[in-house]
């Protein structure tokens, strides 16, 4: 599918805001891999449907996980904004015809992360956190960090996820803590002691 | 055993200023014991002994664990400081002969929680962080809230907990994340949705 055709396809799923947001996270995930060597139109695909469930109400994201048999773990089943992942995981394969299974992970995990983390989920966990609509105190720096480390950087973006997570009282995503820890141990720790 | 005999076995094993902090966890947990109707001398037993394990540096908390059967989880073998619930606990049996599992749960799991924690453990967890020796930012709220609700002051020591380890650059116990994602749900989930 062109490039062309997903966003006129996005068009019917996301508001013109979620549009531009992914369009941004496109164009950051693009340049994340020419510095990272990863494969840049594997990145801009990814970026650019990375938000393709966003547009749904809580009813519908338990709806189309359903329809579309996503596995729904406790803790999304309660914060239901995590589906988005998941199902846009999901919409990819079968609405945008996207087989390519490393797009369809950094989908599914851009949210919450996992363990072990692939480059490319890295990179469109990242891009998602500082494309160029973000604002908020200490983006600048990671936009830095992210050119710099792609690691320390999804450290960094993990932290801050973590203490905005328990700063607003919702439940936490165990794969944020697992990707978290695993970053930390490979940074910091002989292997493994 | 009498208190006096266990303050003096525990002479052996924790310098002057842990043994202080220790009889000012085992005074507070036994006013929190009062508040929510447990056992107030299962709690004043449980504080006293809940850091028996905490004089051991790195190597000798590994060797005893060996000595004493302690499963090491993968994050309490890097973060070894953790081990000194669990070991506490095989301590405290074998050592200080308590044979009560309430007592014994709560020395294990006084530093990291766990999902579903009984009353005697969030005694502990929170006496731990809130004796009078303690002093930090915010200490005296959570003081003033462990006297009115006891899991909401759980909730708001976790809290705490979560944002220092993540400041600190540490690594995080997935036990800590599960005590704090049950008792959100408790407390703010219809059961469940």
């Amino acid at each position: 599918m062109e490039e062309k055709e997903i966003l006129i396809k996005l068009g019917h799923l996301l508001d013109e805001e979620r549009i531009e947001h992914s369009i941004g996270v496109k164009e950051c995930a693009a340049e994340l891999a020419k510095i990272y060597n990863e494969d840049v139109s594997k990145a801009a695909i990814a970026g650019l449907l990375h938000d393709c469930a966003k547009g749904f109400d809580d009813h519908q994201l338990i709806q189309k996980s359903k329809e579309y048999n996503v596995k729904l773990d406790p803790i999304s089943v309660l914060q239901k904004e995590l589906i988005h992942g998941p199902l846009g995981a999901k919409i990819a394969k079968h609405l945008f015809n996207i087989k390519d299974k490393d797009i369809l992970s950094a989908i599914e995990y851009h949210t919450y992360g996992r363990k072990d983390m692939t480059v490319l989920e890295k990179i469109i966990f990242l891009a998602d956190l500082i494309e160029p609509g973000r604002d908020y105190p200490g983006v600048e720096k990671l936009r830095a960090l992210a050119e710099k480390d792609l690691d320390r950087a999804v450290l960094k973006a993990l932290d801050n996820n973590i203490i905005y997570i328990v700063t607003k009282g919702q439940l936490i995503h165990p794969n944020t803590i697992e990707a978290r820890n695993y970053i930390i141990k490979e940074l910091f720790f002989e292997k493994y002691e």
